[in-house]
Order: C-alpha cells, then sequence, then structure tokens
C-alpha cells in the first residue's frame, strides 16, 4: 500500500467517478433481494452488491453494524465483503464510526488500518467526542499503511446539532462569542493534521441532507464523504448547493448512496444500471 | 432477564460491592502474564482473569477494540468472555462506545443489547457526537431486555474538553452563556430518558481521573462508570473527592480498575488479593 491514500482516491474516481456505494445490509433490504434474515442472506447481499459494482464505482462504504449483529460470522463476512472490494481494485471506506483514546484507539487503529488485518480496510469513519487529538493512534497508522481517516464533523439528524454546533471550548478564559463551532474546529483539526501529515489522509463526514453548511471548511483540504443520497433524502443537486459556496472542497466531495442503489437489486443488470445514471451526473 | 438493569446492579453491588475490572488484553499485559500476542493469548488472558475473580466482584467492562484487534476471531473470544462473565453471576459493561443514527445505531443494539446475540452484554457504552437522542434504539432495546447504557458524558483526556465542555448548542437564537456545557446537556438527556424509561438503566461514563467535575449531574439518577484507577493515574481517594459535591451520585458511582489488577496475574491467588484489597475500601 505505498500510495497515500489520498492519491489513490484521486487515481480512481478520476476514471471512475466519485460515487461511493453503501454496503447497508439493512433487514429490510436483504429482505427485498427474497434472501433470508441470516448470516447467509447477509452475505449474499453484501457480497453480491459489491460483485455487481466492483468494476464501476470507485468506492464502497459497508456498515459495520448490521454485520456486528450477527457477532463474530457477521465479522467474518465483512472481512470476505473488504477483500472482494480491494481485489476489484476499488475503495473500502469502513463505517465504523470508533472513537477511544491511548491504546485503545490504538487497538482499533490495530484492527482496521494495519496491513494484514483481517478487517483493514481502505480508511474507516471515526467519532471526535473525546476530542480530535484523541484520534492520533489512527492518523498515524493510516499515514504509516496508505490508508485514511474519515473523522465525524457534521451530520444531518436533528439530534446532531446540540453537540456539532455547540461553542467549542477553548479554555476557561474564553469568549464563547468567538468560539468556533465543534464541527468547525474538527475541519481546522482535521486541516492542521492533513499538514503534519504531508497528504490529505483525514476527511470528514457531511451528512448530503443538511439544509445549510453551517460549518467552515476553510483550509480543509481533504475528501468529504457525504452519506444520505437517496432513500435518506437527498438529491445530487442539494448537495451540490450545500458545497456551492465551497468551490474548492466540492471536486473531493464522495456523494454516498445506500438504499436506492441497493434496491435495484439483486439482479446485476439493474444495479449497474442504477449505478451508471447516477454516474451520469455532471459532476462525475 | 426480566429484572431491570439497574435492579440487577443495585442488588450484585449491595453483595459484592462496586469495583468494576476492565477486560483490557493489551499487548503489554497479555505480555506480562508471559502470554504469546496471539488468539490463544489474548483468550488465555480474558478468560483467565475472569475466571480468577468472577466469584468476588460486581461487574467487568471487557474493551471491545482489543477484541476487535484479531478480528473476527478476537470476536469469538469476546463472546466467550461475556459467557463466562453470565455464568458467573457477574454483570458485563461492554465498552464498545459505539454511536449512529436510525437504523444503523438500532444493528448497534441489536449485536449488543438483544438477548441472544452471540456478542450480548448486560450494558454497553455509547458515544452520543450524533446527539444523545441518536441513542433511543439502544436505550429502548435495553429497557425491554433489562439491559443498560453507559453514554460518554465527561473523559479524562485533555483533548476531550474542546467538545464536552463546548457550549451546547440550541438553536440560532440562543445565548451561549446560559448553554450548559456537552457534558452537562448529555447527563440532563440521560435523566429525562431515565425518568421516561421508568428505571434508571442510562448510566454515564466519567472519568475517574479528572481534575474536578466540571459537568452538573443534577436530576441524574444513574449510575456512573467511572474509568482510570490504577495505572491510568487515579485514585479511589481522588475519586471520592471528585464526587464530594455530589453525595447523592456517589453511591452510584462503579470504580473500575484495569492494568493495577491485571498485573497481578496470571496467578489466581494474587488477582483476588488485589481485588480484595480494592474491595477494603470503606466505600465498598
Amino acid at each position: 500500500m505505498g500510495e497515500p491514500f489520498a492519491k489513490r482516491l484521486d487515481a480512481i474516481t478520476a476514471t471512475r467517478g466519485k460515487l461511493c456505494v453503501g454496503v447497508d445490509p439493512h433487514p429490510a433490504s436483504v429482505a427485498a433481494w427474497g434472501l433470508p434474515d441470516d448470516i447467509a442472506g447477509l452475505e449474499k447481499f453484501s457480497r453480491g452488491l459489491v460483485a455487481a459494482l466492483a468494476d464501476d464505482v470507485a468506492c464502497f462504504k459497508p456498515q459495520s453494524a448490521f454485520f456486528e449483529a450477527f457477532g463474530p460470522a457477521g465479522l467474518t463476512v465483512l472481512a470476505a465483503v473488504l477483500r472482494d472490494i480491494a481485489d476489484a481494485g476499488a475503495i473500502s471506506i469502513l463505517d465504523v464510526k470508533r472513537g477511544d483514546i491511548g491504546s485503545t484507539m490504538d487497538a482499533y487503529a490495530r484492527a482496521y488500518l494495519a496491513d494484514g488485518a483481517p478487517l483493514a480496510a481502505d480508511a474507516i469513519t471515526v467519532s471526535p467526542f473525546q476530542g480530535f487529538g484523541s484520534l492520533s493512534p489512527a492518523i498515524d497508522l493510516a499515514k504509516a499503511t496508505g490508508r485514511g481517516v474519515f473523522v465525524l464533523a457534521r451530520t444531518s439528524n436533528t439530534e446532531g446539532e446540540a453537540v456539532q454546533l455547540a461553542a467549542a471550548y477553548d479554555g476557561p478564559n474564553q469568549s464563547s462569542i468567538d468560539s468556533p463551532n465543534v464541527g468547525s474546529l474538527i475541519a481546522s483539526q482535521a486541516a492542521d493534521a492533513n499538514k503534519a501529515a504531508g497528504t490529505p489522509l483525514v476527511g470528514l463526514v457531511i451528512g448530503a441532507t443538511l439544509n445549510v453548511l453551517d460549518i467552515n471548511l476553510q483550509d480543509f483540504d481533504g475528501w468529504v464523504l457525504a452519506p444520505g443520497i437517496g432513500a435518506q433524502g437527498g438529491t445530487m443537486e442539494h448537495l451540490r448547493g450545500l458545497f456551492a459556496g465551497h468551490p474548492d472542497a466540492w471536486p473531493r466531495v464522495l456523494p454516498t448512496v445506500s438504499r436506492s442503489v441497493a434496491d435495484a437489486g439483486p439482479d446485476q443488470v439493474s444495479l449497474k444500471k442504477v449505478a451508471h445514471s447516477l454516474l451520469q451526473w455532471p459532476v462525475f
């Protein structure tokens, strides 16, 4: 994995476009493919979705929770899904939203970002509730192994506002009026981390269905994972509007679609057709 | 699991005391037991620690990251550790710090809080970066199955301050001056959730090594998981001082010790001895 993550993402999106397909084996989605709600159904759905699209799209975002729900056997399926994505030359962004401190964060990094780890992905999502700085074991290992991390910054669910738009704490003498909100602070810390790493391996997660982009992306030079297109209510047009004030960031936004693609399955031709129709969109 | 989580915790801590022992198979701790850094070492360390203490202490807190680092096989060991704890009649608080929204949070809940799930624990830790409200699928399932959740509120690492002490956002017209900090907001939302559930199944995670308890616990009636005693720098005396202003909360604080206990192993007599010396402490 010699090449830095951001360069690999640049290269593959240049040829395949920027669509990221979510691999969300939600029980309802698995049932819609006529599959049982068990480990066999989980495997057929997830690997079938990847098999249909792995030569066409740049990125896949498997959602770990749906695999964890089946315990260790579900994780064995997730490992196979990650291998399938890698074998097809596509990029895996494993949505695990892990976050912790010290040696525990280090263990999460080894689990998902180390060469040879059974569940290694090209990148993972991480959660900064314990502070951006607590994520450094993941950032350091990602740099060493040519991988990436996407830090939650601003999600589209309303309940997230209380935390993500909170006025960041900067010591006992701060004036809250001048504080950036938490999401903006994360973005600026991500920019600093990319500068220190010498490569923009730290990306952000920003929900595609936000009404307005209420965090400051100034100086942020990494990739943006934007989930929520399709069944979750977002459109490509809305996403473009959301980033209208950020022409510098827009070329590195990965629109992420889950159910709207999967719902076209299990037929491979139908799956390819819906992915290709999304890839027709002018920005790609 | 008919009995509510808080009642089960009341009952077991009344007889065994409130010590919670962390099961952290950190590579250095496993090596200190003369075990290899592989799946066999992981299993011998984790199950050996539980076997030595499961009749003596009320709670164990396995740290999922160290098991995830070994992939699906590590999770199989974690499932065995959770079964061992249950078989001994002790309480398991699985430290996974999961957090997400909607059907994804629901899948995490099913993974760790459903009857019969391979990785089901008595309680899990969760992370509120996407807002306390996003955690409701876990709270709802925990209530239905007699389990609990511990929500991160205030951790002891310095980097956590920027987020956890941020002035919570309460809409575009708020005055930041009057806003509670994020940790205080989480505590008050936990109190509300407990009131709605009719049983205090929602606990908080508060780091034992904080200098001051800078969040408001007024009205909070759940349990507090306080990691960081021992090798991480906290003492029982310091923890008691931290809660000096909260006599109502103190009886429901679970001091959590990891490495300082494990370091006494692998000898079972030595492990019991160190746990018993901690249990001698006046509060128990």
